[in-house]
Parts: structure tokens; C-alpha cells; sequence
């Protein structure tokens, strides 16, 4: 079914109107009179919604259910990467999205080689922030993850370490598993943090260990700086039988 | 470690030279005598070699050790992709290779909107074996995963079954989740089948499971057809142990 984002303040009543870029949606993917669509606040909320009229630039629906959006993880895992190249990063933002993150977390670490202007820095969380809306729209979440940008590293591991398992994927571990970390105590909240192109330094690695992270492998192979956020992504997924 | 593929025939005895692309690889590295590096046969053996000598176009190594590859892993994941669109079967290949596939099998599907040319078959397959080679030589892998193209989704349904725990996975699908399907049986080869763009039909899915396999989800989100494959066989090596 075809989802919407509205803001919470616009979801209330029991008569709803697309407009702007959400009536040109509409009308590109043909929706007619009597067809079924879904509204969401992006923060949880949703509207199983009925189309009553369909007018240049304006849709009017029917609400017929309000409700907790039912495709949401109850797991939250935040995604804490440090800065790669930009392409990248709008790759992790679609695809951590798609896979159910809460927020992507950017921040950046000694190797980062590349980092966004300070003065376009607006400009980018912008355009990153509407990657993760249309992704959510895609992918059918109920929530649209948060981009969050982050002066240091020192903040990231701080704000990171909050959550009730802070996981850090390095490759030159070889002891821990990831599997071994989440056995270790339950949680609900899950940080996964992971390194640029070049890797994270064996002093951050040792920083975040004092601030609580867990440092844990993933697997024997030398994955990309894109792929490794995705991939802890899909395993806490699995583990906390999302699927 | 910088790593090299050669034939298997080529890797034998106490000296090896390296030629043609991976010298020139080699030369851009800069690569020095002394510095260690390891050869595989991407069949699953490898060399730890050290450099001999240096010179244009090639690079003369000793042989220290021969040896099992490390980095493979103990199970085998055979990703099964009905054709989507050129650069996503690409992109699946490249990523698949990272998470350590041990083959990629591609074929159409009902609603493969996207089938490579009969012409051209052999060149693309050609491109795409090489997309394989340097994902592993990047990955640090012992082996070469196979790219297979299947004429008929029957034959790749014939080939898939053949694993221990053949699955396919289905977004209408909502209570068997691969958990689940991976708690009934002991299981050392996998079979993991996606569809494309469009899905697979009701029917298509009625017939895997007539020829054995297990229908599960990836979970209340709708994945695209490139992501698909790529959580599950992240999730799969994760529960195999892997990481």
C-alpha cells in the first residue's frame, strides 16, 4: 500500500489532504477514488486513509483507522558511522533505512577523509534527511530515522554508549563476536558503530572501549566501510527476531 | 595483506611470478621486496609469499607457506537473484562476494523486467565473473564465488533445492520467519532465493515450496530486490557462527 508523511500536527481528524509533493506522488502513481492509502506522522503514528476526491494538486481521504505504525522494528538500533566519502554515506543512510534503523548517526574519525563543509553542512543534512524520507516511503516505515550530524568522535562515542548495547566493529578483532556481545545482557537498544575508508585507529578503538562499547568482528573478510554498517545492521536484526 | 588470484596450476612450487594485471596491480601498490603478500588459487588455496625481486611487469615472490585460506567460510551460501536490472545484479555480486557467497546464480523470474541479452550472454558473464575476482582479491577472499546463469527459474528452483536448507524468501510471507527456518534442521549449505523488481508470482513461490523450499520474511518492511539477498545472507552468516 502507498504510504504518505505528513507532520504529526497535519494527521488529525478524520478528513486528511495531500498536497504539494504528496499530491504529485499521487498523482504519478495513478491513485483513484475508493483506492487505499496509508498516512504517517513519521514518528510512529499511522491512518489507514480512504480517497474520497482526487483534484489537480490536492487529494482528500477518508480516515478509517488510526493506529501504531506496524512495520516498526522493536528493536532500535542506531547506526553511528564515521564520515566516508559522500556517496556512500547516502548509500548507508537508503539502505540502513530500508532495513529498519532508528537514526543514522555521522560524525568524524582520524582517517575520515572526507568531511562536509561547514557552510553547505545545512544544505546536507537536508538532502540526507529527505534520502531517509523517501526511503521510508519505499520501504513502508512507520517511522522516518532521524540524521544526526556530530562535530567528534569523542561526542559520537558519548552519545553512542547511551544506548544498552554499544557495539563497535573493528578489523583487527578477532576474539569477540557479535554474537558473544549480544549473549552477554538483553537489550532494546542497540549503537553500531563502524569506521571510514580507511579503518578507525587502534587509539579511537581503545577510547570507545573506555567509554563501554564492545569491540567485536564481523567475520574474516575485509568488508567496505559502506557494507560493514549494513551488515551489523541486518545480523541485530536477526538476532532480536525481526525475521 | 595485498592478495592475488593465479590458476591453480600456476601455483605450484617454491618461486612464483607475478604477470600481466597482477604485476601491474603490484607496480601501483608499490609493492617492495620484502613485503609480504598472499597468492590463491580462488579455489580455496593460498601462498603467504614474500618478494624477491621487482621489475617492469614482474614481480618475483618466495614461498613461505601453503595453506587452507583462512577467510573462507565454513558454510557454503549459494545466493540465488531472479534478473533485476543490470547495475543491481552488479551490485549484488560485488556485495555477495564481500559477505563470503560461495556462489551467485542468477535467472529469470515471471517478472524479470530486465533479462541479459542471448548475444551477449558470454561477454556479461565474462564482466561479471570479473566483478567477482576483484570484489575477493578486495575482501581478502580465498575463493572466487562461481557466477551462474540459469535459462528457466524450474532449473534454478532444481539447482537450489540441492542445499540442506533452501530458502526462499517472500514478502507476503509473514509467519515463518528465517529463524525459524534455520532452527529445523542441522544445515552446512544454504540456498537463498530472491525475486525482482516486481516480486515473484504466487505461483513461483508455490512451486519452490512444491520442490522443497522454505518461504520465510526478512521482516515488516518492504526491502528492495538488491537489499534483499544481501540481509538475508548477512543474517545467515551471522547464524552460522561467522561473526
Amino acid at each position: 500500500m502507498t504510504r504518505f508523511f505528513m507532520t504529526a500536527g497535519e494527521l488529525t481528524g478524520s478528513f486528511l489532504t495531500l498536497t504539494g509533493e504528496n499530491a504529485a506522488h499521487a498523482k504519478v502513481l495513478r491513485l483513484k477514488v475508493g483506492e487505499q492509502v496509508l498516512v504517517s506522522d513519521g514518528e510512529g503514528r499511522e491512518c489507514l486513509c480512504t480517497i474520497s476526491h482526487v483534484s489537480p494538486g490536492q487529494v482528500s481521504l477518508v480516515v478509517q483507522e488510526q493506529r501504531e505504525a506496524a512495520s516498526e522494528a522493536k528493536v532500535h538500533v542506531s547506526v553511528y558511522m564515521a564520515f566516508p566519502k559522500a556517496d556512500k554515506l547516502e548509500h548507508v543512510i537508503r539502505k540502513a533505512t530500508e532495513l529498519g534503523a532508528c537514526e543514522i548517526v555521522a560524525f568524524p574519525s582520524a582517517r575520515s577523509i572526507s568531511r562536509p563543509d561547514e557552510k553547505n553542512l545545512d544544505k546536507k543534512l537536508e538532502r540526507w534527511q529527505k534520502i531517509a524520507r523517501s526511503a521510508s516511503e519505499q520501504s513502508g516505515r512507520g517511522r522516518i530515522p532521524q540524521v544526526v550530524l556530530l562535530p567528534s568522535f569523542q561526542q559520537a562515542l558519548a552519545r553512542g554508549a547511551r544506548t544498552d548495547m554499544p557495539l563497535l566493529f573493528y578489523e583487527n578483532e578477532q576474539a569477540t563476536t557479535l554474537q558473544m556481545a549480544l549473549e552477554r545482557t538483553p537489550w532494546s537498544t542497540v549503537s553500531i558503530l563502524t569506521g571510514p575508508e580507511g579503518g578507525l585507529e587502534e587509539a579511537e578503538v581503545q577510547q570507545a572501549r573506555e567509554m563501554g562499547f564492545t569491540v567485536c568482528t564481523l567475520g574474516r573478510r575485509i568488508l567496505r566501510c559502506e557494507t560493514a554498517p549494513l551488515c551489523a545492521l541486518s545480523a541485530v536484526m536477526y538476532a532480536a527476531g525481526e525475521f
